[in-house]
């Protein structure tokens, strides 16, 4: 936690902050915060600056905000639903590089059980992101969409910028430090298969490969957010 | 498992394997392998091919080797010790992108318990190397070093090539698009100390930062691997 986001129901003054659950437990046994200490604090949605600590118990901070957050990446994720056990790791990594728009889509190779595990929840989604953007110093949560169908969603969705699916073995290679946007999908363990990566071209999609290894989705998220910008 | 990786020790005549083990139930349950499939393999230190499936009981395959595996990546890591519970998706993250060369060393901020994690076994960092390069189809294991106690590894050690060391929040950018081998340095959580960052400048390596978010040691050796090559 190298930035303790507040949240609005934090205040219970202007400038004043109580800590409760889990930021409460991580600043009192890993800070291990005495009064007078700063942390590093950002309010959800806004700035970023410090906390001073006023008391213990209750924890309550005196939050000075004078910065803002470090700039977005300009990337749109569309993801291949990955297992639920790789899911949580995916949204905070993403979260933590500054992508502000990930899409969870269906695809063949998903398995359909993946549809069903409590980790899709509205809650468990935003904590992932909270967990990224602490981790990264940032405020602003990532808008996180499900779609549970392939072809309403790809008929249907306009990229911002410039469109690519990551396809390995095809012979065009990502693109490097592009200027603007960029909308990029990541298909499932196993890759989209060859009727999805033909729905992602008619979407005006253009299939890039990052080289002859194949990587887990948190690995090849973070060297293509890192290859694009 | 993208790629099946075969030991010495699995060859029953020349050009034949049984798998066994963690690979047979893979092959089984998961690729459902029939009678004439033929599945991606690779020979441990050697180059890569297909199995063509001769028999289920036992799983043995017709092995025919055709090509190289892909080439390494030109970078030596150099990593405080994760928190066992991170430290094998870093291995097996690291291999998958290609590196042959990892030290694991002691830092202020590393917690004295992690130097007792069973995870450090040999067997487990091979077994975490072998599933980066199953994932990736490679087939040359990485070197894996332990160094437990700082100075004697900062004060003997030789880096190749260009040598930095990520530092969050200092002036110098990381290059991008090196020529020729890197050795980069990443911190435990929380970063290098001070005395820890001169150690690494009087042993040539130049401190350079990744932007003004902290990443996660997994996501910064992706990003950083991405970036640099």
């Amino acid at each position: 936690m190298n930035l303790i986001l507040l949240f609005e129901s934090d205040f219970v003054d202007p400038g004043r902050v109580r800590l409760t659950g889990r930021r409460l437990a991580h600043v009192t046994s890993v800070h291990r915060a005495a009064v007078g200490d700063t942390l590093v604090v950002g309010v959800a949605g806004g700035r970023i600056g410090t906390g001073l600590v006023l008391s213990l118990d209750p924890l309550e901070l005196q939050v000075t905000l004078d910065r803002d957050p470090p700039p977005p990446l300009p990337l749109t994720l569309i993801l291949a639903l990955p297992r639920p056990k790789v899911l949580n790791r995916v949204i905070a990594g993403a979260t933590s590089l500054g992508v502000k728009h990930i899409h969870l889509i269906n695809a063949w190779r998903v398995e359909k059980s993946y549809w069903s595990s409590p980790r899709l929840s509205p809650e468990n989604l935003e904590l992932q992101a909270v967990l990224g953007l602490e981790q990264a110093r940032d405020t602003i949560l990532p808008a996180i969409t499900l779609h549970r169908l392939f072809r309403p969603f790809i008929e249907s969705f306009t990229p911002s910028g410039l469109p690519l699916v990551a396809h390995p073995g095809t012979a065009v290679e990502c693109p490097r430090s592009v200027a603007g946007e960029v909308t990029l999908a990541i298909g499932p363990e196993g890759g989209f298969i060859t009727r999805e990566i033909e729905s992602f071209e008619r979407a005006t999609f253009t299939p890039v490969s990052l080289g002859p290894r194949i990587l887990r989705v948190e690995t090849a998220v973070a060297a293509l957010a890192a290859r694009l910008f």
